[in-house]
């Protein structure tokens, strides 16, 4: 991982006699299709210096989106050189993995599969090939100045000229100029834009439109187009924001992208496929947020460990020599890390089963068959919810664990935190994904209500709201800790909690006049978001139980062993922190609350022993993880002091704010007259 | 608040009718005697363009450094003319209120009041006069590389040399390097130098002294004074923070502070007074930072309430004519935001009893009385670390309530957010403050169990602890809806989850060894830092209260109302996300969940009404808000769409990025060579 010799000496007895092979435990994180894939990206990238992202602890914002289209450039070359995005896996895995953000990646996810998902045969055969081979550089344009989640609301519009048989293109508006667009500002030559499409005086709602915005010979902006960056960000600053203001700007009648629709020459308006299908690009897209999540977090995990174990602080009362202890020694550390480096594994995992989910309802709605369409919209938008949340606010945790250092750029994972921020927000906010996830599963209740039991419903992540046993609510369990060390136990809680989470809302929904009743939906919004995170995490202590499954199955224990005491540690955590929902559904005692906390801390404890190997099999790079605390040679105080080398500040000894200002300071007299500033 | 004519049609019927008075409640916020001086700044600052600080949104992190400099400079200059140093209560005031982090905020702080507390008489009026008319500037050097909250292991050392009589000062490896030090890099003159004392090969341990790094004349940096910027941090950019090598530095002996001891010209080393008085300035620092904590709250709720607002999304279901409502009346929304509003409130007036606590701690520790120190250390590391964390929390509440545009830093919020989470980890993380004063409140069982009733226990911050009656434990309170709307049973319920979280640990931790056991501490330290967290609620809600009989006392009904309202919904909130820990005391009954869910939403719903109202109240003007989205005027999308016009990428069409990289995406070809980057 290093080149160097130093290996700090805590690192190094960390490392002594693994209990387990650390290629297999990575086997095990990733699954065994995508490890080999992800293993050749990691050694691709690990020895690229064009990919070492140090600049980003002291460049200023408009260098930082200069280097960042460096980054972008060497990554286009890669993929030509390697035929990286032959492999649709690899793509989404490259996006974390360059470890910063750019508009290309928003070219190869966005605007190729939006490509991909609208285009008509014929308009695929053009775009597709000029996108793949970068011939054009395109994002998506959808959100504007005052419209975000209500796509319904958007301004822009397209109007058909019947005459020169084209779309004329206007944002009438302050509020409808296109904004936040990725990559749009400066980096684009193309965008998909979402207009209300008008023919005759009839508006037919919002469609998707290919739109050139720069010349593709000099990147001169378009007449009519003007393109502006929305200033800037508290992070995500590789990628230029753009604004986008269009008048009367024509496009011929075939931009509109036609596989769902069609526009004749005399403008009339077909229907050709069913619209479901455009269901498919926005689960899609978080579908990747949710495969990403884990990889994010472990890369701030990794960081927050590795330097826990090379900071010492305070010497322990007990301690002779009084040698100060490894911070990762601390109860109160562990208590905070360990579940998150157990959340991390489990995020990856769950993302992978949410991608087979995605690819079987896939591979049926290209057929025009939906069954699929309602389990993997509550997935998708209830795992992008939470588990956003729970990364950022995992990431944060991670800083802090890092003391003050963690508030350093050169830490890493201050900059992992503030560019990671945005996906709580983007594609559908919390709330907002927590309101759609959580009617669906009122829908639930309602069809055993009705006695109708769907197809496929006792398979799916909604089953246990099918086989709920109404009568157990009335039964307190009293947990014992052989129950709090299985995982069976813990699924039967997780459930419970959930049903009577869900079951309960929709009483009250009801009882207070529900769905016809807008205040009733009103009342118990707050109420789904709570039982989006109690769907969300139930259906990851699901897959961390299956992944334990496979793993006895294949005799693979060591690996097992190391795993199921994270997993417990996060489910513990969990337990914990949502204990009075557990209550309140009678899944656990009052009692309960310190046993619960013993054997949290006990999980913590044992598996704090591999934690540093653990943070190894991620396989993160120095180059990925672009943190003077998480470096794999644990050499951090000198990191961090050659980091202020880069720094403008200490090009020289007296600053001009001395010259400008801090003189006057300290000699008002200097200053015969205070100009005017 | 500001001189446009344009107000928000939403904001202005807000605004309608007000059912209190604005100023009375602004009275009520800040105090009777603090509101006039506070107005009288906040009118100062308001309309003073040199404090707008517009520049934050969009300039590089050096030039941020430079204009706070500039600000300091403006700051300086007031209060030369307007004698703001003579009131120190306006000193902690104008810290927050000029919106910007700067050097001289340190010098105001850290430094002068370090030399108030640790000079002895002589000295104090060498250094006093020149610090008050900033003819130094100077700030504090405690923090080294690789030593933070461990102060006994600070590394930099002050020799005594008899023969010159003077001290010889070093920093003797890598990791002994002063770091983080704000203000050192660039800006400052002195610092406070926290050093171990040697004398004759006797290590004294780690004592205060005055140095000077900079020539008075030109700034440059003395003789064997190393001084470096540390690096970019993720906010908070206004303020150098250095790092300070030295190299056999010569100091006079005179240098050392002297308030507590003595070193004469032979060496011989002389304690004069109590160290306890050391505590003052920790506990000083800790105090302005709870101080503060709402105010830094308020700043950013002011925002979210605002544009919640003014932002509309989404038609009500039951709506006929189909406008989309405003954000502010979704339950959701009311939930996250309302508690806070009150919080920010709650915070501010728990601030000023801290004050006072402190200041008769204060008065008495000059006398060498130290019969308050137990009780104010233990009310300030439980407030700074709860406080801080809460704030910082709530903060990043109010900036993802903003939706999308939160990120920008033109929102002012994640300017507050990164800005602001310093805060939570300096001077005492919250793990560490929490050990210590969970460690005061196991104490108070000892003292109970042994007898020991201190005298002054029953009137302390701990006098449930005393009171507390064991057996009421075993009954479980059936909550009613009185119960929840009367504080003088919220009280009793934090007390009790207070009082048995803290007799269930000494229990725990008496039964794992107790004090003696290294391995029983290390086991309790999570559930101190949740004891913590229920200590410092107690105290809050215990505020509310007599914030809101005084109201009562002085007839003041309608703003006694609407504190209610806010206060309620923050004790409710509570009392919602700590439910399991009131279960566990039985201070409630599991079925109450859905009840205390019930009122809560009751309470923000009707807290909601005034929002608006009482968020003006705090009588914050544009320049402190810094925010698009927060104007008095609700003009948030001119002002976004303006504030492009600052971006540097905004200056050119094609932008550097084209021609150095993105140009050879689109055009392999133009590069022959590809040239070694």
């Amino acid at each position: 991982m290093t080149d160097g010799k130093y290996i700090n000496e805590d690192l190094k007895r960390e490392r002594e006699n693994p209990p387990f092979d650390l290629e297999a435990l990575a086997v095990a994180i990733y699954g065994k299709e995508m490890y080999p894939k992800l293993n050749k990206l990691q050694r691709l990238f690990a020895k690229n210096e064009n990919l070492d992202l140090r600049h980003t602890w002291s460049c200023d914002n408009k260098t930082r989106y200069i280097l960042a289209c460096r980054i972008a450039e060497e990554l286009a070359h890669l993929a030509r050189k390697h035929n990286l995005l032959d492999d649709p896996e690899l793509v989404g895995a490259l996006q974390v993995m360059v470890g910063e953000e750019m508009f290309l990646l928003l070219h190869l996810t966005m605007f190729m599969c939006t490509l991909e998902a609208m285009c008509n045969e014929e308009q695929a055969k053009h775009w597709m090939p000029l996108a793949r081979d970068f011939r054009i550089l395109g994002t998506y344009a959808q959100t504007e100045l005052s419209h975000g989640s209500n796509v319904s609301r958007l301004e822009t519009e397209a109007v058909f000229d019947e005459e020169t048989d084209e779309f004329v293109l206007n944002t009438p508006s302050l509020t409808a100029r296109k904004w936040w667009v990725g990559g749009l500002a400066k980096s684009c030559t193309h965008c998909i834009l979402m207009a209300r499409l008008k023919i005759k005086g009839k508006d037919w709602g919002v469609h998707p439109f290919i739109l050139q915005v720069r010349d593709l010979n000099d990147h001169k902006s378009l007449p009519g187009v003007t393109l502006l960056h929305i200033g800037q960000k508290i992070g995500y600053q590789g990628v230029d924001n753009g604004s986008l203001h269009l008048k009367n700007v024509r496009i011929p009648r075939k931009n509109l992208l036609m596989r769902f629709c069609e526009v004749d020459r005399d403008g009339t308006y077909r229907t050709t496929r069913s619209r479901k299908l455009l269901y498919s690009t926005l689960t899609f897209t978080r579908k990747q947020i949710i495969r990403s999540a884990g990889a994010h977090l472990s890369r701030s995990i990794v960081v927050a460990i590795r330097y826990s174990a090379v900071r010492r602080q305070f010497a322990s009362p007990g301690d002779v020599d009084g040698a100060e202890q490894q911070v990762l020694n601390y109860s109160t550390t562990q208590r905070t890390l360990l579940p998150l480096l157990g959340m991390s594994i489990a995020f990856i995992q769950t993302g992978q089963w949410t991608d087979e989910l995605y690819q079987a309802f896939k591979a049926e709605a290209d057929r025009d068959v939906f069954d699929k369409l309602e389990e993997v919209h509550l997935v998708t938008s209830c795992l992008k919810a939470y588990m956003t949340l729970a990364a950022a606010e995992g990431i944060e945790q991670c800083r802090r664990a890092c003391g003050g250092h963690g508030y350093l750029q050169a830490s890493g994972v201050s900059l992992h935190l503030v560019s990671y921020l945005p996906q709580v927000t983007y594609e559908g906010d919390f709330v907002i994904l927590s309101l759609q996830a959580g009617r669906l599963l009122l829908k639930v209740v309602g069809n055993r209500m009705a006695g109708n039991i769907p197809s496929g419903a006792l398979t799916s992540s909604v089953r246990h709201l099918y086989t709920f046993d109404f009568d157990s609510v009335s039964e307190v369990a009293v947990v014992t800790k052989e129950d709090l060390l299985s995982f069976n136990w813990m699924i039967k809680a997780f459930e419970k909690r959930a049903c009577v989470l869900v079951y309960m809302t929709a009483q009250r929904f009801s009882s207070l006049g529900g769905p016809s009743s807008a205040s009733a939906f009103e009342a118990i919004k707050v109420d789904l978001t709570k039982m989006t995170v109690a769907h969300a995490q139930l259906l990851v202590v699901r897959n961390c139980l299956s992944s334990l499954e496979q793993l006895q199955r294949e005799g693979q224990q060591p690996v097992q062993r190391v795993l199921e005491c994270l997993f417990r540690s996060l489910a513990l955590a969990w337990l914990d922190d949502h204990l009075a929902e557990f209550l309140t559904a009678k899944a656990a005692d009052v009692e309960s609350h310190t046993l619960i906390k013993e054997t949290l801390a006990d999980a913590c404890a044992e598996a704090r022993k591999t934690a540093v190997l653990v943070a190894d099999s991620f396989g993160h790079s120095d180059n990925f993880l672009n943190s003077a605390l998480g470096r794999y040679d644990g050499d951090v105080y000198r990191a961090l002091f050659d980091s202020t080398k880069l720094d403008s500040l200490n090009q020289q000894d007296v600053s001009e704010s001395y010259k400008l200002y801090i003189q006057y300071i300290l000699h008002p007299e200097r200053k015969t007259a205070r100009p005017k500033l």
